[in-house]
């Protein structure tokens, strides 16, 4: 199993995440999939509830069954691992997030065996709850489906 | 304080950590200062050790006196946060990275009194020590110099 | 100081919890104590609420006094670190419990000197708060009492 | 999906492991796979690598290609959790562990779509580097495959 | 770099925060600001939200600008690490802390160019939401400014 | 149960802890026993070890059983959350620690049932391996014997 040069799926998450929404444009393997979208909350459970969300409703994700729900939560809690660095918590340690997401699925490596993966990229700013008291952040998961 | 649109930090990192060491070419505001290089380990000491060396190197940070060196110092803990999510062990956890890092300083607020703030990237694989047993890790870390 | 054969503690209050309630049989040591039972949340603290509370009404440890209910609550924090692998939160991490508990009380060593100890075991599934999109947890905490 | 009463896959395990070599005789559902071992080691990878070695060794994952023993590897880091309660260290802290470990591969679940998952379950003794000082400890971890 | 002797920032941050508000009295080294104050709270958000209002009444910080307010969370994080001891949560794992708090602000280094750095000391009780079920924490943050 | 204005145990450890070993010297209330010492350290195990080897040969807790070992085990490493805020990692993650511990023994409650206490207390220096790159550091970890 090698990773494929071109098929470097965290990569990719990660500059989806990074593009503003009318520059998105990227060219994925063929049969990936991927959608991206915004989320902005004190609350981490806000975090992981729109990005399952946005998962299934675009058809990242099977809607039913809890196999591809389960590896999908473990890439957003290894990219919410990133985002805070040491405690997973946003308001109780009196701060926010203000994130964009990308959720990529597809196979990134060379042989077929190895199936479909998913990488979460998150990108935005953590900080107080105050305007401009923020620096950026950024985290990614990648997980088996 | 707000961050200022072509001035964040954490992303220039995070495109120069991303490029090849071919393609490398990034133009940065003003003054700003960067480095990039790599480090492979199954040892996180030498990963702080190889972004320290560099960027004293590289004169990114002060050689002497300590304040600079805490900052990065941190910046760092930071970045290993997202590589490793959740125990920042590798070797003691059976597991090895391949990673490139970036380096870079500046002021990324419009106002001129929020002074240097320095970001550390890493990108890269992390995974058992067997070849291609691997998939894609990255972290990011910023404070105050 | 020998952890005795027929006295594992740990073991016992083990398979106490992994039985439903109706096949409920273990012969423990003599002057041992134990209860079972059981609580499903959202919410840890609601979980360590409910152990307290039924370690409390059952006579496992005393109602007054602070030395006990510290003894119990580390063997809670413990179990529950078993229960969430990593960062010990619930609802705030989009997840929810379906737990049983057994807390076991007795000297697992073979010497007299050991005194009391304490075994708290959790046992049920862990996921997201929809029914079915869920696995098995499991969590043991031993202390000193 | 609903977790079937007789293929609680975790269940299953602890159970497994809870039990002397001598008595070890338990029915699993048909098509599952299992083994059980035992490593005593004061270096977490010591522990990461017999459990490894014994899942490719006997068969319960493939020997070649990443996909399976990424999944092997996180239900290892889960179970470690529990075994270790906050650090996932052992020596570093002055803990050695003696471990027996059952992994047990199957599905789990009523519907045949959610495949194959695995279930590491680690149990014994936890403490100083000395002779009897030390209580029990255990650990479940569970992925997908 | 060398920590003078008698700029201890951290000891006198902790000297500062012992003593009662009756007795309260200190010499700093010249040029050094310091605030004291209290916090009871089973939500760890209140704890850090006094911590950083008082520093900005007290002129400890800048009331704007991100810069220092960044450097005195982090101080703060830090310092609460000490009195939660593993997961930095209060109520949600069923315990309640009763703190003083110290910030010191200054340059504890001989050499000028180290700067101010910021001390932030906790001490108080921390247990269960009942009278007396508690003991003592304590808790330091060091940080540049 | 109360504790004591008077037999603060975390207060009186810390105190301790900061004296310089000439001035050393306290007033302790009746019965209770106490030892200091020093120790220098990249490896965390090390720092167990001299606090384990003082508390034994000083007297402060029995040599042989487990049960006085298992609880000053636990508030060393109470006491070190404190001291490397997050991962109790030293060497592993490039630090190092010149740190004073104190070890009390004693009841810090008005009521005689709460029996012995242990508080220990760590006092020093953490940073680089390189002289003079470090910050205070402090640790107190307290727990029934
Ligand atoms: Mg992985
Ligand atoms: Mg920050
Ligand atoms: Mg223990
Ligand atoms: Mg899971
Ligand atoms: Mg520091
Ligand atoms: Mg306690």
């Amino acid at each position: 199993m090698v990773l494929a040069v071109d098929k470097r799926i965290g990569k990719h998450a990660i500059l989806l995440v990074l593009q503003s929404e009318a520059e998105e444009s990227i060219s994925l393997p063929p049969h990936w999939k991927y959608c991206t979208g915004k989320v902005g909350a004190m609350d981490s459970q806000k975090v992981v509830s729109a990005i399952e969300t946005a998962a299934k409703r675009e058809g990242i994700i099977r809607t039913n069954g809890y196999r591809e729900t389960h590896a999908l939560y473990h890439a957003i809690m290894d990219a919410l691992s990133g985002v805070t660095r040491g405690q997973v918590q946003l308001g109780s340690l009196m701060r926010t997030v203000g994130l964009r997401f990308a959720i990529v699925r597809g196979n990134p490596y060379e042989e077929m065996e190895e199936g479909d993966w998913i990488a979460v990229a998150l990108y935005g700013t953590i900080g107080a709850p105050v305007r401009g008291s923020e620096h950026e952040t950024i985290g990614l998961g990648i997980n088996h489906m």
